[in-house]
């Protein structure tokens, strides 16, 4: 959106007016092709950010009782539908609750052959060099950073489509930008099946990591900004929302913590809301807390989530 | 809809033929305003219902392996959607298998914010006055009835949605509507995943509760009635099921039964069609008669089913 | 689609062109009337494999805890229900992957009729007679061979419609034609849930079986045909590969084989494209290779794993 708005921008101080009205249709369509090759590096970074998200996740993730490495190549077309699911799913979730064509996104020949190049580099490369070279910090962190810049476009995108779809629905709103900047995370039971691995006692609703609550959050913003409650524009918000979810985000991951910036808030909302008690932040909004929880059962039930509650929040990254 | 033909009688005999052409405009604005206000009550009170029943099932439900209060208080947004799920379940479901979209009813704002309400008081009333209140025998004998008048309405509503589509379709009126009458309770086993419950040995198909199976027959007989099968007119017919409903709900409530009042007719077609032994009413349809189990894993399976049944029967209501 | 053309260069070869054109209307109607007879028969012809099919898997199938005849004595919704997934599942799953209604094809109320005569015999003929004959050998193998050609029609249709609605999406193509060939298999997990079983270590992507990995390559191959790729015409591809799925598909059950004729090319493909050891057929690609596995936990569940795989196999025949 804001690229065409920035290029047609230059391109108006560049040229004169008088310029710009005889040599209108040429610069129209140099700035076509300007954004289309913009839009396409885009869509590729957007892509690799992705996939070397799933990577990360998938690789070498203990969640799956077989190692994913070897489910790549005992069934590839398994491995491989999961690594789509994980690029496309938000795609794919959308369309479903809106009511398109789930396989809609698939008639992209160009970013599935590029999410389909990734998935083989980075299972079958050879000294699994790939791999090495994604998970080395420093390009870790800038594809972390441009996947925050990816998932704040997708989430006002989602709002944006939902506000056409229903102008007044702004719970739709919601979940629709919800359910595109979350993404696979949503919908991580269903993929975990086709990989053969069942986990009902967790979800990515239960037990919300940083970006699923971010995304929660940023979507209930856009959707406030579409329905004039904010007094900003989109641009300043989508500007404000990428450089926030970003630096928290290259913080997050330098440092390899799993916390939040918004315990605090949380804490006194659910407090006032809620009644929980206040106090030690993320222990209190996600264990249950002892006076609270009175049988034992489901207290051994939690200390098996705490196990899973970790491992869960690096998956939903 | 019988709402209408009753208040345009009612007009029709408080005014003569004369006078009814002259004020014809004024008399259907006020008409119009009348049915507004009566549907809007209406529709208060169906969602009052279905929360209600939602409280029910949930608030000390034994089958969710953490208590649902604690779910509420750590996460609220799965503990809300779980809650939308049950207000709004059938229309959803229903959306879904007739191709829509499935967020298509969460345009409807008020809906959504008295149902939200109706939530938060379920869960976070101080001294728990709301649940008490709604749990007093005479209040909620009131409420099954409703629920009941508004079950019998949504049937029948189904049935002639899917009409209007398919024309000769009549299988898929009968699923429309059955899953109309019957709500959250066919996809109960990814409502329960939701809060990270999974108990896939059990579901509302494999074993009917009364509401359900009554939903069944319900909508048969409207296609029926709907194909001109059936000798009688629809809102006779609504009348008929509605009074039949909610007499038998009624009285299974006061006397915390789960029976069915269709076990004998029951027991005598399943005798008939498929060779199951006469005999011993609700035990014979719902468990498995002893010799034709032969068995041993299968038996302790029963044995098993056995106790989740009873869970199960309250559950549907 | 090659029935029209058959009919019409028969109608061409035995009609001189003048009479053609004199006649051609009486010829048309003649034509069409022999058309329909010819596809109700193929229908029904279909819907009996289809159901003979289920009948196989589902009737003394081990893989449900308690045995199937039960579950249709007890929950009869159920099993019909089952038996329809099993008949129209390729269609329901086709409809929804489209962004379609899952109910559309319940619409045919007659094959609705034939798939549910067949399930009630079944399961409730009197000394069992029905599944005694589908199940004699010769008859099996007409049905087999029978079914065969129907997949790969459906296959066809798939890919055709799928080529309508995304002229371009050639991936979109080969999953609907995968879908409309494998059919339940690919819902198998859901299937399985509904009779209240659920074994999410296995589902037929992760364990391709014969059937399943044939549609996959069939699914490509009528793509690239109709992507102009393949220098045959339909008709011809249609008749290839009928004839090799349906003598390989009599061969193996006859002689109660799961093997697959594909073995030995999957094999070098692996070993080219993914680096899997070369080596012993089948078990090389199905189990897990003992060197590749290193953890103990991982073999147990490979081992837990093999054993169901062999159930799976013939389940999804």
């Amino acid at each position: 959106m804001e690229h065409c708005i920035l290029l047609k921008y230059i391109f108006f101080l560049l040229t004169s007016r008088n310029i710009y009205k005889h040599y209108k249709h040429i610069i129209y369509y140099i700035s076509n092709y300007l954004q289309s090759i913009f839009n396409g590096l885009f869509m590729n970074i957007t892509i690799t950010c992705n996939q070397s998200d799933f990577m990360w996740r998938i690789y070498l993730n203990p969640d799956s009782s077989a190692g994913s490495v070897e489910v790549a190549r005992k069934s590839p077309v398994a491995s491989w539908l999961c690594a789509m699911l994980y690029c496309f799913g938000s795609y794919i979730l959308a369309d479903v609750l809106l009511g398109g064509c789930p396989l809609d996104y698939f008639q992209y020949n160009s970013h599935i052959l590029l999410a389909s190049a990734i998935w083989y580099l980075v299972f079958f490369c050879p000294l699994n060099l790939f791999y090495k070279c994604v998970a080395f910090l420093p390009v870790k962190l800038v594809l972390v950073a441009l996947k925050e810049v990816v998932r704040t476009r997708k989430i006002a995108a989602g709002v944006h489509h939902a506000h056409h779809a229903y102008h007044n629905g702004f719970l739709i709103m919601v979940i629709i930008g919800y359910v595109k900047g979350s993404g696979v995370a949503l919908i991580s039971n269903f993929e975990q099946l086709l990989r053969g691995v069942w986990r009902p006692e967790t979800n990515e609703i239960l037990n919300m990591s940083f970006p699923t609550k971010a995304s929660l959050y940023g979507a209930i913003l856009f959707t406030l900004q579409e329905a004039h409650l904010l007094p900003v524009s989109k641009s300043t918000l989508i500007c404000l929302f990428t450089v926030f979810m970003a630096t928290t985000k290259v913080i997050l991951t330098a440092r390899h913590s799993h916390g939040s910036p918004f315990v605090l808030i949380e804490s006194w909302v659910c407090h006032l809301l809620f009644g929980s008690p206040l106090g030690g932040g993320e222990e209190e909004h996600h264990a249950a807390p002892a006076p609270v929880a009175p049988v034992s059962p489901v207290k051994t039930k939690e200390e098996f989530g705490e196990g899973t509650r970790k491992r869960k929040s690096k998956k939903a990254e």
